[in-house]
């Protein structure tokens, strides 16, 4: 692969073209969680995404400035759940700055490898680090699928300039 | 970063655990496209996603055994489209293996970087590849935003449990 150093100086656009036309875009949410040395932590995601069948291997970016970010950079494992049009409560807890995550109404358990695994939600994995590639302000974190569950019921929720929303059927 | 090499042997979920769980994520809908020696190429990708701000950075999955990834795998620049809740036929022609994926009723012109660049679309961007990641069957392709245009109007197209839909909103 190529190395990222000297990016910058090469990006012809602004950030605000790449802002507005993902604006457009919609996109499912979840909720990365992991087990720090200071506790559980956790953020909301729009950028996961399912990577390869074999061997079985997901993705999400995570900003190197993310509240998240230290516990997610040593992580050997993650958590990875999917949120139904119910929990848009839960994804602005795990959006929020400053926000309890982990206190009530969060329902969660230590999950497999010790990851915290929540409740309540459409699906769940927990994945095992492979890779953390750089990519200017962020970093594409690569796993496989260790352990999950895929039982829950309901559409999931969606987000979309700016808000949440669900699918129309 | 870490290597891929090896990854399969240490994955102990099967890839129908990871397919079962993304079954209940939903995705917006992309067309990537670019200049191959043999013409256009172009596929429809639900694995967009917004990577970086500053610089601004994309990024993409594509299988190695996919008919686009002899073009991609050499193209200095890709074209990366939002689909609308309208174009359901295009994200299908894109889709379709053996299709005339540029042929009527499919309307485009060359745009910037000579990449084939779609009409009726919410958004699209001229991306420069600066990197293409493995990850196991398929390759994570990390983009720079070069040009663009996102003054489309509408709902983008999602897809979810295998069939095409949009936002209830």
């Amino acid at each position: 692969m190529t190395a990222t150093p000297g990016l910058g100086a090469r990006s012809l656009a602004s950030p605000g073209l790449l802002r507005s036309v993902f604006r457009r875009h919609a996109a499912g949410v979840a909720v990365i969680t992991a087990q720090g040395d200071g506790g559980p932590v956790g953020f909301t995601a729009t950028s996961l995404t399912s990577v390869s069948a074999e061997p079985p291997l997901l993705s999400f970016g995570i900003g190197t400035g993310a509240s998240s970010w230290p516990a997610v950079s040593e992580a050997g494992h993650v958590g990875v759940h999917i949120l139904g049009e119910h929990q848009e409560a839960l994804a602005g807890t795990f959006a929020r700055s400053g926000a309890d995550r982990f206190g009530p109404p969060t329902v969660w358990r230590e999950g497999p490898e010790g990851v915290p695994v929540l409740e309540g939600v459409l699906a769940w994995l927990v994945c095992r680090v492979v890779a953390r590639v750089p990519a200017g302000d962020h970093r594409i974190v690569l796993a496989g699928v260790v352990h999950g569950d895929s039982s829950g019921e309901g559409r999931p929720l969606l987000y979309h300039q700016g808000r949440f929303n669900t699918l129309r059927d």
